[in-house]
C-alpha cells in the first residue's frame, strides 16, 4: 500500500525504534507511548485488520501472536495487555492491523 | 481446571449468556459490561493465557480468532476493540484465557 506508514515502516522507509524483526512480522515503540511500555506488533504484509484477515494471512496472523510472547518477555514483561482496533468504528487510526503490547504499573483500559 | 469459572461456564455448569458456540470456543455477553456490547470469547480447553499457548493448541487460537469476526458482526458491530489481558502483571483476572470483543460509541481504554 503506497501510503500506508507501517508498510514504509516495515520497509525500512520510515524510521522507528524496532525492537523485533523477521520475515513476517515487525515491532516498534509507539511513538506516543500509553504505558511505561508500549509496543506495535504488525505484520509487514498489509493486512488491514482482522475483519479483513484472508485465508492464506492466518498463519502470518498465528505467527505474531506466538511472537508477541517472545516480544514481551524481551521486554522485561512478566505480563501484558494486548488491544487490537479494528474498523473505524473500533477507534482503528492506522489502518495496518497492528497489536498494542502494553506493560507496566498503570495500563490503560481495563 | 475443577474451580476454572470460565471452564465451568465451557462445561454448561454456570449459565452464561451465550451469542456462540462450537466445539473449540464459546463466546458470551460479560456480566459487567464495559461497553455498549461486551462480549468474552474463551477457548472451550483451559488454557491460562497467551504466554501459555502449547505447540498443540495454536489451532484453537487461529480458530478463536476468525469465529471473534463472526460473533462481532452477529453482533451488528461494523467495528471493535479487542483486548486480552494476559498475566497477573497484565491485569488479567480470570485466569482462563479470554478475548473482550468491545463495541459501541464510548470504548474504554484507547
Amino acid at each position: 500500500m503506497d501510503n500506508c506508514i507501517f508498510c514504509k515502516i516495515a520497509k525500512g522507509e520510515i524510521p522507528a525504534k524496532t525492537v523485533y524483526e523477521d520475515a513476517h512480522v515487525m515491532a516498534f515503540h509507539d511513538i506516543a507511548p500509553k504505558a511505561d511500555t508500549h509496543i506495535l506488533v504488525i505484520p509487514k504484509t498489509h493486512i488491514t485488520n482482522l475483519m479483513t484477515v484472508g485465508e492464506r494471512d492466518w498463519p502470518v496472523l498465528t505467527h505474531l501472536m506466538n511472537k508477541v510472547n517472545h516480544i514481551a518477555a524481551a521486554q522485561g514483561l512478566e505480563g501484558f495487555r494486548l488491544i487490537s482496533n479494528n474498523g473505524t468504528k473500533g477507534s482503528q487510526e492506522v489502518m495496518h492491523m497492528h497489536w498494542h503490547v502494553l506493560g507496566g504499573d498503570q495500563l490503560p483500559g481495563f
